[in-house]
């Protein structure tokens, strides 16, 4: 339950835990003096144990879409051949990204709610050589599927010498995303879902194939121009006024992190994702993800045969305080999303799942006769 | 006084009332759902009425910087004629960003602590036919000069059929800006200067030149496409996650320069840059900016013969709490700066003259001497 007596189960922005939002309003400060050094160093350095990563790594006032931006137009060029490979709206998006930029994009395109298939990523990299990049979403918001990011880094390498560009923003900090240990070259994530942190900034680790790919890269960049960022975090600055609550936030939000242990919060995670993904079964409700590929972070739920989506979400939201996220793009309408991700407690889910159990026959639901609903209350 | 304890002097961020940091700290909201519609709508509106504009606003979760950039590339293609007007630091970053994005930029520098002549800017105009766009920034934080923008505009109207685009960082809702009156095309601020508000969002108003512009305009963008902006808002959303806190604030904050009044608003901020600079010469300190266009939101002051800037800087935060900013660029270690924009009084400024006052002979600072500083203390 959120402070504002809301359950806020959407896939981001996430619920924050008091203690972080209590130090985003902390008082300003000279983003260009001792103050600000003291924020950015030690944030920078807990930020890439849970990237776990050495590499480079900076932080961006911005959303999620700007740090994906950041790290397409400090590797690429206009006109260099990128493989977009999409599950979903965000993956469709980090390849829309990438063509108004200039690079010449093919797609590779799975349905909706299913991963995406090594063996036809290392097909696709057969079929289209000189590749500069490959996109990848590791886990697709839209959908709730995690791909299997790992032996998807496996293929890039063995098949291409394409840099590997990640869209982890609803994955980093949720589930295992070894960065150094998988080899991905860029690795994006965002304050807002995993981190526990309001939006508003945004994240970005390259290794040093990518950050040698800089230097070629000639897509027009000055926002989100990394060398910059590198220049003045030197100095222990940003280039351009950085979001100073935000970092204040992210510094308590991180030392929760690194205190439970991302271990254990990897398994926090994974033990809510089977909880909620168990629970909407067991009221007759059909997942769209297959289970092997099921995110534990935001899980997707099939609307029902004649029920209203946006009604059930009207009705979870005003009867119950529950906040759930409606469908993207071609899903619109046809599927739920409840995220489970950052700030998230077992309670928080059931409750969610009470309220749906509740307001699922107000919209004409009629469970199947073998699902849990139509016998008892989910506790 | 800031709640840090910290007089903070810098030119943004700016000290944040208490009732806007305390909003800021309120607990996410569904950035697509009715909650959010509640916020950016009023907001927007509110913020015309603070741009003095009934033209197109957008809110971008960025810094000044961002705000600037979506001017150009959503206006502008590559190749594209642009004549940079720049009288500092903040200009020469606008002529930068331009050309980062392929313009072919003409740079009309003038001295720095000088104000851009609007005779000089018609006479530049007549020699560079075919122009596309005139930057200009208002206020130079970088030398506490605010240009004579009215004049710009009219010579711009006069001599060329460019857009002008305008960095009003530093100016806009501290001193007048009259965005329609003045027939601006584009003008860029950011929530961190006179809107009192954190850093991390920025605004840009475009007219319908402007607006029209973007159909020919063809420099690759994508987080800070303004089409895209433009479809989200009638939606009352944003395209990409906002940065839901600086909402909370920002709405906070209008109200009170609303309920102010804006010509209220103004006035303070000109009894406020009067009293820094009198009080500052009266020290026996020389300003850079010649009096005609010295600016109401900040102060640039010489560093005295023989005085080391950046002692002074340390000794004032450490033993004072007084924070002011140094030099940038060829001014590094040459000025500190004042700032007096936003959420600030007299005692403000007064308390940061007496701190200066108190350090100045511990930096090895003789006074001349027929300053008010050898004579007695500024009350």
């Amino acid at each position: 339950m959120n402070v504002t007596g809301q359950n806020l189960r959407i896939p981001g922005p996430t619920p924050c835990p008091p203690q972080v939002l209590e130090a985003t309003a902390r008082a300003m400060i000279n983003h260009r003096g001792p103050e600000f050094r003291d924020l950015i160093l030690p944030i920078t350095e807990k930020m890439k144990q849970v990237f776990m990563t050495r590499n480079r790594l900076y932080i961006l006032t911005a959303s999620g879409t700007g740090a994906l931006e950041a790290g397409v137009v400090n590797t690429l060029s206009p006109g260099d051949k990128v493989l977009a490979v999409t599950v979903g709206n965000f993956g469709d998006r980090f390849a829309d990204m990438a063509q108004a930029h200039g690079a010449d994009v093919t797609r590779l395109e799975f349905e909706w709610g299913t991963a995406a298939d090594p063996g036809v990523v290392a097909r696709a990299l057969g079929e289209h050589r000189d590749l500069k990049a490959v996109l990848v979403t590791h886990n697709e918001t839209s959908t709730g599927v995690t791909n299997d990011l790992e032996s998807i880094v496996r293929v890039v390498r063995e098949g291409s010498d394409a840099l590997l560009l990640v869209d982890a923003i609803s994955s980093l900090g949720c589930v295992p995303l070894p960065v150094d240990e998988w080899d991905c070259d860029v690795v994006c994530t965002a304050s807002q879902k995993g981190l526990m942190v309001p939006p508003g900034l945004s994240f970005v680790s390259l290794n040093e194939r990518a950050w040698q790919a800089r230097e070629k890269a000639r897509m027009p960049r000055y926002y989100f121009d990394l060398p910059a960022a590198q220049r003045y975090l030197e100095r222990a600055q940003t280039p351009w006024t950085p979001n100073v609550p935000l970092f204040y936030g992210l510094d308590v939000a991180l030392d929760m992190m690194l205190e439970e242990g991302m271990d254990a919060v990897f398994r926090r995670h994974a033990r809510l994702g089977d909880l909620t993904r168990r629970s909407v079964a067991d009221l007759g409700l059909e997942l769209l993800a297959e289970e092997a590929h099921a995110s534990n972070t935001v899980t997707a739920v099939k609307v029902p045969e004649g029920v209203d989506g946006g009604r059930l979400s009207e009705l979870l939201r005003t009867e119950h305080s529950v906040v759930v996220a409606g469908g993207q793009g071609k899903l619109s309408g046809k599927i739920f999303r409840v995220g489970h991700m950052g700030w998230v407690s077992e309670e928080d889910i059931r409750e969610a799942v009470r309220a749906i159990e509740t307001a699922l026959p107000q919209v004409g639901f009629k469970p199947p006769r073998d699902s849990r609903a139509g016998r008892e209350k989910v506790s």
